[in-house]
């Protein structure tokens, strides 16, 4: 029974959420504005009726999306799951929907257990209506070959000191990243990464030197050189917007470590 | 050459657009309230610097989108298309786009040269917040047999007064339905209507009736009776919620009659 690695009746949550991020200021809590992890928050307390600090696999950035955010919490709620669940959605606005719902064992942490993330950026060459919340629009031609050699240079292991920073000052810059490839569909330009964790920026930094090598406004050599000798350096490029971004998956090794 | 079939330097222009409905109250003009006609004529006018109206091929209901909504307006400004369309969409906002131009002879007219309306209206069985502006949310399961045998009885010319309004009071109720299939794709079930017009919320009628008849709340019986009777009788269902909907395309013959 689940329930016996729990004291005092505490139960650990994880929960798969899918949001919007068009009208959040991102993941994380902060003062005075709107934030997913905020709205999660209120919506959770006012069915369990305790306060609690939900933690997250990823903390997107304003304008970032989801499709498989993974979080944890701690409850003594003692209401089924289902229940929990459908209580949640309804609390909460339609821009963020909790998608599955289960107890883990109190090893379980949805930052510290995860072992990947898993990101797709989306690039539209047309401006429609329904499609600029969540794609960066270039109407330029991107070169395709390009664009899957440049993303190439990223597998593996390397330090990405000048692509990101680390989310505490001075720490390591070093990341693997398992997955960098392009897929094509009806017009549409879809970049997957994957890596053990991303720097502060970094998804949306490689995006945009990709970019940049596919538009024909650097050479390959430029990124090369910059993943080579990344220290006290930042590849000149702005981050691609975070509209078209998509933390789409988050991987953790199952039984819990 | 187009320009000797106008008077006085007047052109008649022909667009094709898309646009968000979310937060217009439809397309038709209305004192003092956001609708997607006045918006349009409003980016068209700072840019020729004459008034003008917009003549359209379908009037879309609050929160109903458009892919290939087909408008048309005379101007007398001479700039050449490209640079018009670049101009209006610089105006517009992000929720209006307009995808093509052309010049077209007087004879055409956006609403009695169509011979075609073809609307799609979407249903999704899952809450995401990436589909909630586009569809509507059914997450009991559909019949998809069901769904196929009810939209085939609209095939065809019939008297739809059960099913929708006129657009002048005591008008005709006889339309001619082209085509009414369903088709699903990853759990989307995406149901296609073409006519050569419809009433006041017909689409949306249909819709909502065969999805009555798909989850088991009324026979198929029902629905024929409804076509078959149909004087002073209106099929007893509410019209499937806006947000699904998209006018897809406008048929038009070439060359304009």
């Amino acid at each position: 029974m689940e329930e016996k690695t729990h004291k005092f009746g505490i139960r650990r949550i994880k929960m798969v959420l899918a949001y919007d991020g068009t009208n959040f200021l991102g993941w994380q809590y902060q003062p005075g504005v709107s934030t997913v992890q905020a709205t999660l928050e209120g919506a959770i307390e006012a069915v369990v009726q305790h306060p609690l600090r939900v933690v997250a696999a990823g903390r997107t950035d304003a304008g970032v999306h989801a499709l498989g955010q993974v979080v944890h919490f701690k409850t003594t709620s003692f209401h089924p799951l289902e229940v929990l669940k459908r209580a949640f959605n309804a609390h909460l606005p339609q821009s963020i929907r909790i998608r599955k719902i289960e107890e883990v064992p109190r090893s379980f942490h949805a930052r510290y257990s995860a072992f990947s993330r898993f990101y797709r950026y989306f690039i539209s060459p047309y401006p429609l209506p329904f499609l600029y919340r969540y794609t960066w629009v270039i109407e330029r031609p991107l070169d395709k070959g390009l664009l899957e050699e440049t993303l190439a240079l990223f597998v593996g292991e390397h330090d990405f000191a000048a692509f990101g920073s680390p989310p505490k000052k001075g720490g390591s810059t070093v990341r693997k990243v398992f997955r960098a490839e392009v897929r094509t569909h009806r017009g549409i330009t879809m970049i997957s990464l994957e890596a053990n964790a991303f720097l502060r920026k970094m998804v949306r930094n490689i995006v945009a030197a990709a970019v940049k090598v596919a538009t024909g406004r650097a050479p390959l050599e430029e990124v090369r050189r910059a993943l080579d000798y990344p220290q006290g350096f930042r590849y000149p490029v702005a981050p691609a917007p975070p509209q078209g971004l998509f933390l789409w998956r988050v991987g953790f090794r199952k039984p819990w470590p």
